[in-house]
């Protein structure tokens, strides 16, 4: 028997896959060939566009009842070498469309290929076209706690309602709750996720016996999953031998402890077969590690990936290490260096069974930071990128903020230069790894225009040099239908015009110039500049009344800029040749220093700020006149938004300009109200 | 039968009540004269004192054995007219020392009294003195909630532990809490507080069923807290003939709203006969008032009162109004004035059974502000003054801070200048009203020197022209009893040196000159300069790079200055002659501005920021050896705390001073390394 394809209650919105996205494929005949249980999905999902939309499938051409428009097919027949389990080729002649697949994986990504060309699948010829993963790893980690955290709440850093997986401590083990993963699990295989990590990878109590006593949840997970082609991995504390094993220590060199997690780990594959491995937070923001043993990090990721490798599992270990407990006086510690100066010397050290998971930039998901120098000092590790996709510094999903063009600005970083790799190619043997922005809000993610963000983590991952446009086209046509509504020029018109400049537009009009932070401490909500300056977080802005900014240089700084290779070393060292968005990352400049603009630095501070509220002014206007164009569900809920962000932006731009003029003294030179 | 004096697990610190200092009544034959439940607890604690140390007592006098040593007696006999229920007359003569008094409470002030002079009492002749309170009322407000509030836990701003009243949303109903709940009515009867408000003036739901389904709790504190002759108030919310009566509105001009709080009012009387009344925070942070209808205070308070006054009740209505959503862009709101522009155009307007409760500074018991000018503009209003023991904004009970001299300053302060009534004079008519800093901490206070604060609110209350360095000593004789030590006087000058100043030195390492707050938002501990800058709570200091402080004059500013009467008008208008201490509070000065000490602003800044932390250095020092002179667990605890307290001041020091060199750019004159 088929499975069923998910459903979905009206209240809950389809995100990119409304039925109508399936109307081509669905009048149409189609022929599916080979067997498993991903080609079951592939032959459901078709069984049900037919049903709606009045055409036929069949796994055998007798059955189709006329000549067939598409064949869907696995294995023999067209799938070339090296596909592999992904891939899928795609050709159309003598009016059939082909779809071929080494792998039962390739064929679900080529049905959703599909869903994406829409009428164009089927008109024309098509000249044969390879599709592959450029990342064989494209992942979601779910911040999801299972006990709701005093502070955190039930997902950390969420803002897009509860978990999917648990509520106030118990799993959501009800029927219509499994039916929304198993939706989850549909959207991001259309997107092209094929991995999640359930819960947050700060490991609390209640979380930690997922690993053992409360697997089973994590199993139920797992089986909503599986059918879209997704493996699930589970973050797990590194004391866990101690915590949950009862031994006296997580001494990753003890035979005792590499043994527990041995059996541990058997039990969580006699569980999930196909579990994907773990997560871990080590030695950072408090988290347990190997260093209490005095043992470094390549010890404690390959203890856990030899428990790991025989069952094909995977160590995610986090490279997110610095010290959270630094004294502000002291100039010399620099929180930026910190992942470089633990790691980069351990290169060549991490078992094959190890990603080292690496957060995109030097710091934590700022609107602007430069690359992680990580990135590029590591050949020998297989490295994963980690990307945000909740916004926590980016608005929290209360702003409009689409990411796609930081990422993609990121991914195509080359770190030794025009001539080397870039950072999509060097995440190669590690993938893309997205924060999730999903929760069980109506929309998925808070605010509906985020969705465009979830969906970008997947086609990014597929493709890092992919243009950031085209996705967002892509994610357009699919969550809006366009052609459906009276004006679609106009629809299309409105959401790039809301969209396209809006990761630049949050940035004009908080923290200016990558200096970052200077956000509301604890919720990271709203602007405060002194927030995290005298803490123990290691953001420090050093703004006085003369300048502001930190030097990183090697000439005078803390030396960050010289952990990176050449060209970049050079570049980031003189505030000459250092790119005007991130000076104050790199530098300590007079606020009268004239950036490449030609504007000085306090000067572009009042223009940004300005400029960023109107642009959102000008947004929400943009937005009012799309009313006519959509359902009014998603209309209202992004326009009750733009009513927070711009209140947002103001107080933003007011707060960062009165804080600059009070302390330099300097007037805005086209005179508007500074307060 | 008589009932017992209650009893303190040994792990629980007596504070000014150790046993010894009993010793001098414990060890004399007593008369007893005169009936009533009050008389019973006089003898009771007599008898347990004589049980210790070898007297007797009776109630008549040919069962004493033998000629007696002290007589207290009820009534008849040296009571003189106007004692009122709360005075005593003591004398001595022919080795008998004669306490009368005309009401039942009054002997048994008497009695603390007696064990307050100690020997003192037993020597000599003594000529008959009179003693009665200043004030009438002496209350203790307690914020305690009943449920676990998820951002301010079980006590709002309380830093002693748990409430003695309530965990976990349940009552404290088990034996051992109801003794610990007499022990403390003892405690507080022996420095004179005759009211206790149970819970929080924030009233969130579960407190708010106080007030009917759960008065039962209410009742029960109040038959512990009886026989030491304390009353029993309750907060209450003004909306809960909404929320608990299931009324439309809570209007106070609605007959159906008077006829439910006459009704509620009935019921709470028929279970707590004694019931003292009602504390109401209304149209304030938040909480419900009669604004939401249209009316004033006045017409809440009237109507509260009517509800009361059969019963002898009185409501406590608190003047705490303002908008703590004030824009900070405005600087023509001004968060100071707004309790003098609610109330003072009422005065007269309010039932004899209201009393208004007016915090002693216009802002919010920070550690310097100058004196209410709502206490001198009401003469035909009952006035409560309202003081805070919890340490909120003076460090948390983690710091050592001796209020007495704060509060003793408060008090003595003439609203209309040398000739007119002083604070404490003015507040005859509702008495003095304190936040209580006790819980369940073993040591009551957290700090156990902090025990000085909750001892100072009584015996001030009394007494409000108190020398608060008497006070001090007579914690001191009863809470150390230095005459059992090895080193009396060390143990004196050491508790007398840690003490004296504390408040001063704290004043000196925290916010400068009178500016105020400076704090971390939210919990209010440690330092954060912008912490409330650009919020909109109205607490602003409004630094920039030339200068600090907040204008208030008249002439210039908010006007606020103008609140007060001749002269403080004049003092307080004019940087000339407003006092160092508040300059900040009323003025915005260049750093450069001289003081009547001679120094600069900022120099003064850098000067007491220093000072303050070597302060801190000399009083640890100082507390580490008087360790021989007391009981470990005290000793340590303070200890303990005095490394917080280090740490702490050194964090403010830096943090204030690196602020204001970076905004100023002024060096320290000193050549001191700013940060």
């Amino acid at each position: 028997m088929l499975p069923s394809v998910p459903s979905l209650p009206g209240s809950v919105d389809p995100a990119w896959l409304p039925p109508e996205v399936f109307r081509p494929l669905g009048s149409r005949r189609t022929l599916i060939r080979g067997a498993g249980p991903l080609v079951d999905t592939v032959h459901a999902e078709v069984a049900d566009a037919c049903s709606r939309f009045g055409g036929r499938v069949a796994r055998d051409a007798r059955e189709l009842g006329g000549p067939g428009d598409l064949v869907l097919e696995l294995g023999e027949g067209g799938a070339p070498d090296g596909l592999g389990d992904e891939g899928f080729v795609l050709a159309r002649a003598d009016g059939v469309t082909r779809v071929g697949a080494a792998g039962q994986a390739g064929l679900l990504y080529g049905l959703f290929h599909l869903v994406r060309l829409g009428e164009a699948a089927f008109r024309g010829e098509r000249a044969r076209e390879t599709h592959r993963p450029a990342l064989g790893s494209r992942m979601l980690d779910h911040w999801d706690n299972v006990a709701v955290h005093p502070v955190m709440g039930q997902v950390e850093r969420g803002y897009s309602g509860g978990s999917l997986f648990w509520r106030d401590g118990l799993a959501r083990g009800s029927r219509d709750d499994l039916e929304r993963v198993r939706w989850y699990g549909r959207l991001l295989a259309a997107c092209g996720v094929n991995a999640v990590a359930v819960n947050n990878v700060n490991v609390h109590e209640a979380e930690a016996h997922l690993l053992t006593d409360r697997v089973g949840e994590v199993a139920a997970i797992a089986e909503a999953l599986r059918p879209y082609g997704i493996r699930t991995h589970l973050s797990v504390s590194f004391a866990a031998p101690v915590v949950l094993g009862g031994l006296a220590t997580a001494d990753p060199l003890e035979g005792a402890v590499a043994d527990w997690w041995a059996e541990a780990t058997r039990r969580v594959y006699a569980a999930i077969p196909d579990f994907g491995g773990y997560v871990v937070k080590a030695d950072s923001e408090g988290q347990p590690g190997p260093f209490a043993y005095g043992r470094g990090h390549a010890d404690g990721a390959n203890m856990l990936a030899a428990a790991l490798a025989p069952y094909g599992g995977t160590v995610h270990w986090r490279a997110f290490v610095y010290n959270h407990r630094q004294d502000w006086r002291d100039r010399t510690t620099d929180r930026a260096r910190a992942a470089f100066d633990h790691f980069a010397p351990l290169d060549g050290e991490f078992a094959p069974h190890v990603v080292l998971q690496v957060k995109h930039g030097p710091m934590d998901f700022q609107v602007r930071e430069p690359v992680s120098p990580v990135i590029g000092a590591m050949p020998n590790t297989r490295l994963a990128v980690e990307i945000q996709a909740t916004q926590e510094y980016t608005g929290q999903q209360r702003h409009v903020c689409w990411l796609g063009p930081m990422w993609s600005e990121a991914l195509s970083f080359r770190p030794t230069g025009e001539e080397g790799p870039s950072v999509g190619e060097l995440a190669r043997g590690g993938g893309l790894v997205a924060v999730s922005n999903a929760g069980d809000d109506p929309f998925w993610t808070g605010h509906p225009l985020a969705q465009a963000n979830l969906y970008a983590v997947g086609r990014l991952a597929w493709q890092p040099d992919a243009d950031p446009g085209a996705v967002l086209d892509e994610w357009i046509e699919l969550s809006f239908v366009p052609g459906r509504t009276a004006d679609p020029a106009r629809l299309r018109e409105g959401l790039r015009a809301v969209l396209d400049g809006s990761w630049r537009t949050y940035e004009k009009y908080t923290a200016p110039l990558g200096v970052g932070f200077m956000v509301q401490p604890g919720h990271h909500y709203g602007p405060s500049v002194d927030g995290y300056e005298y803490s123990p977080w290691g953001t420090y802005h050093f703004a006085d009344r003369d300048g502001v900014g930190v030097d990183r240089s090697r000439a005078t700084g803390t030396g960050f800029a010289g952990q990176y290779p050449t060209p970049w070393a050079e570049v980031y060292e003189s505030p000459e040749t250092c790119p005007d968005e991130l000076l104050l990352f790199f530098h300590h400049v007079p606020y009268g220093h004239v950036l490449h603009s030609g504007d000085t630095v306090i000067q572009h501070i009042y223009d940004t700020h300005f400029e960023g509220v109107a642009e959102v002014e000008e947004a929400r206007r943009v937005w009012a006149g799309l009313a006519d164009l959509m359902g009014a569900a998603r209309h209202a809920r992004v326009a009750e938004r733009y009513e927070e962000q711009l209140r947002g932006a103001r107080e933003w731009r007011d707060h960062i300009n009165t804080y600059f003029f009070r302390k330099s003294g300097v007037p805005d030179a086209r005179g508007r109200r500074i307060h």
